[in-house]
């Protein structure tokens, strides 16, 4: 199995997590915070989504899409999250196995130097820690039907 | 590097930052709920504690020890948390290279088997995640100065 094909699985086993939860997320939520110093619930998202896409352009040497309007203020988090997930997907096959090693210069964003393999695990990381964080917003929302934080397919 | 010492340097990076949230948790916020079908901060914090050190046990094939009498109801959770950490840690160093290739039958737990190093890689996806309930939780009970979510030493 290839590097690139490995990672997909792993990524997915989180992010389908994710995207279910945004799928829970009413509009009349999107501005929902738990406490005044926390993150709206659709800035949470957006950062993951974003983040995880700009991590993957730079573990790929591929300059990032710009894949929604920033001003727009009428967002669809769920088409959205559709998106950035395909867009991950296609930077994440791009890499061959040999791309996986080289080391990427992440010192002005994460500062540090690491291979594409495993700047690829922190983004994955940082996908568990918020997907934790979003478990909260979405019960609070009033959801109690929620899925196991890891997908086996 | 042996991978015990990679392993336990990376289960540090998250649970240094697990601990720091846990003395954050006054007694008095112990039984925290944020919704009613919630898990309680004492719950979710015994719940991560315990969770990582058995499925380390599994790992290193050893019986886990009875760390704390399940029956007490007044716990001290910085304690608890010491404890744990050093007894997982222990448990960790433990076991030799060859022995985290060795497959691990996990069927009654997780449902599946993997070898002793994966079930240590989801035993602290497992933590991240809940790490990042207990974020919420904290940040709930009113303290604003909270961590990186990964500890770099």
């Amino acid at each position: 199995m290839t590097i690139a094909k490995e990672l997909r699985g792993y990524f997915l086993s989180h992010r389908t997590i994710t995207n279910e939860l945004i799928n829970k997320i009413d509009k009349e939520h999107y501005n929902y915070q738990p406490t005044e110093t926390s993150m709206s619930a659709q800035k949470l998202v957006l950062h993951m989504l974003t983040s995880f896409y700009s991590i993957t352009s730079a573990a790929a040497k591929q300059q990032p899409k710009q894949l929604h309007d920033a001003t727009e203020t009428d967002l669809n988090l769920s088409e959205l999250a559709k998106t950035y997930t395909e867009e991950t997907l296609t930077l994440l096959d791009s890499i061959s196995d040999e791309g996986f090693s080289e080391i990427i210069d992440l010192s002005d964003t994460m500062g540090m130097k690491i291979p594409a393999k495993a700047v690829i695990h922190a983004a994955i990381d940082h996908e568990i820690n918020h997907k934790g964080n979003l478990f909260i917003y979405v019960r609070e929302m009033g959801h109690t039907d929620l899925p196991m934080f890891v997908f086996k397919g």
